[in-house]
């Protein structure tokens, strides 16, 4: 995040323009934001804008991705580089997870090459990501299926063992709020994210603001219904887009067919040598996944859709497939308009979105004290 | 709109309540808003809480809906009251259109009988309402498929001939807008509403404010795809909603079976009495409207959703099965959080909502002064 007009910062902020011109100021003030060089764009007349830069090394933010079988956390600045990383098992009692976490902490920042005196006090808070439903307040996991947790309130469990300041979220949101600050949804308003992992996530980002819908479950396009009456799903419904297109389910129907694979990218393998049981799985998936992202399009009309594979696990094939299905399920003025962008990223990309979540949290937090209104 | 407390009325204006406190000192002097009595809740201690009522008779609006084979129009107060209702043919020519408007404005007041001395002046603003794809600007009709419009500056148009501020809207939008402001979304915000007419509609209320998407396309269920490769649609793709469950869908449908029906309440009236062709006729329809409204749920986990039928186009058989088919096809945990209602409406509350919308941008124009932020 490099220097950047106030306009374009209170769009990556989610604040108003008359919000963010309260707040600049007490983030100046306290060392957060510096005003940098002057913008001398010699094609314009008139003042050189003023832009401002966060201070990177101002304050530092844990992240913290709940996965199995291990978790994945780090430690990022405030221009989402990361300095240091590590991995934990993954425990599901809640209390003994919060105690993993801040156990955790000392190691990272160690691994991170920094002085444990150097950064002392400046690690401004931490998030912890995980698939399932969190509230608006972003302290209580409502429900979690693949944790079979409902209404944990970890946010306090792990503020009270590690003593820093914490904040929950959905990690799909989470990748969608790294998006915003600092990766492909810097200046646009309205975008969604479709995070292709294991399993199938999405976020939405309307009106310049995460919306996590009324209850936190905005984005739950895994288990759209795609196929009516189709595959049973471990939801209890049956044919969801989890049961045709997550890379379990790709696996499972290549193996149906007698295929030898492990993974989505051997599959794709197998389809490139003309392997038609493999290009007919991989088909099937791509056209389901393409129908599913047509409904977000027809609902939400976003400006621009990132379709981001964890970890190799989106192909040529199936990026193929989903994009033609995308502009036959779409119609036709509203595909025109929307910018569909398939992106490859690591592993780690649930926990650099936590970080993210923590950064944000810190800075709107400056414009809680009553001053401006940020919601 | 009875009195209420600053806090609903922030919530109906979509306003935060810093932005509305700011605004109702404003709107006080203006005379739009009046102090009412004292909320005396005996259950409650503490100091009651001054209410605020909106002065009916402040100012009046008039709402067009541009419809075929006849355009409809209204006169309302602040409270919603309709006062005088009249129609004239629609011509499709924008020019022509908006010289019609201007027209037919003052036999409207007339026939309200208000001596146009007594309105004269109180007339604050129109809307004019229509099937299409509006900009955020809301003077421009970017697309409408029904009107074969592209571009077309409506507003400007109107308020050059009738000398009335005038925005412009997407229909089901302005259903939205009425809803939120005198209607069955006043106390909540995040509120979807589906329009069951001769073609399907539907709007967002996402956290407490009307959302037209990236560019005024949110909310296009009817060509949202339900059944892929199915029939062919007038947009160019096949299987949208529009071919299987709009009014129009459900006529043809039922005369290829050898069935008599001009209207979806005769088909009814056929399934009522037992008629197997009518009964599959309605099932089809009903399954795919819910599993596109099970779609809106999956995706934007909305609070609520109406379902409005106009004209007594939804019947008991079609309510049914449509409830039946978003029950089997949303996850149960998002399922069970939604509140479905179905909801009966007259022909002309298109024009009730284009009403809504000119009073709603009247009483919001207060707050772009630049003193306080309303978005």
């Amino acid at each position: 995040m490099g220097p950047q007009s106030r306009a374009a910062l209170a769009e990556a902020l989610g604040l108003s323009r008359a919000a963010l011109s309260g707040l600049s100021r007490d983030l100046i003030d306290a060392g957060v934001l510096r005003e940098a060089e002057l913008n001398r764009d010699a094609s314009r007349l008139g003042r050189p804008a003023i832009l401002l830069e966060l201070n990177a090394s101002h304050a530092y933010f844990i992240g913290v991705s709940i996965e199995q079988p291990d978790c994945v956390m780090l430690l990022a600045d405030l221009h989402g580089n990361i300095l240091g990383e590590g991995r934990f098992p993954l425990t599901r009692d809640p209390e003994a997870l919060a105690r993993e976490i801040a156990r955790a902490v000392p190691p990272l920042t160690e691994a991170a090459g920094l002085a444990a005196g150097k950064i002392k006090g400046k690690i401004k808070g931490m998030s912890v990501v995980l698939s399932g439903f969190v509230n608006h307040a972003q302290d209580t996991c409502l429900n979690s299926a693949i944790l079979g947790w409902r209404d944990v309130p970890l946010a306090r469990l792990v503020e009270t063992a590690s003593g820093l300041p914490t904040v929950l979220e959905n990690n799909a949101n989470a990748v969608a709020v790294g998006e915003k600050l600092f990766g492909r949804g810097r200046e646009v308003s309205d975008f969604s994210v479709v995070t292709f992992g294991e399993g199938i996530g999405c976020a939405l980002y309307l009106g310049g603001r995460l919306y996590r819908g009324h209850s936190g479950g905005a984005g739950e396009i895994a288990h759209s219904t795609i196929e009516p009456g189709g595959l049973p799903c471990r939801c209890g419904k049956r044919g969801c887009l989890d049961t045709i297109a997550s890379a379990n389910a790709i696996i499972g129907a290549a193996r149906e067919q007698g295929l030898v694979a492990d993974t989505p990218q051997q599959i794709e393998d197998l389809a490139k040598s003309g392997d038609s049981y493999a290009i007919r799985v991989l088909h099937r998936a791509g056209n389901a996944l393409g129908l599913a992202i047509s409904h977000l399009i027809q609902m939400n009309n976003p400006e621009r859709v990132v379709i981001a594979s964890v970890g190799g696990n989106m192909g040529n094939l199936l990026r193929t497939v989903t994009k033609q299905s995308i502009d036959a399920y779409v119609l036709p003025e509203l595909g025109s308009m929307t910018d569909i962008r398939f992106d490859d990223v690591e592993r780690n990309f649930w926990a650099r979105g936590a970080a993210a979540c923590a950064a944000y949290r810190y800075l709107t937090d400056f414009a809680d004290d009553g001053v401006v209104d940020a919601a």
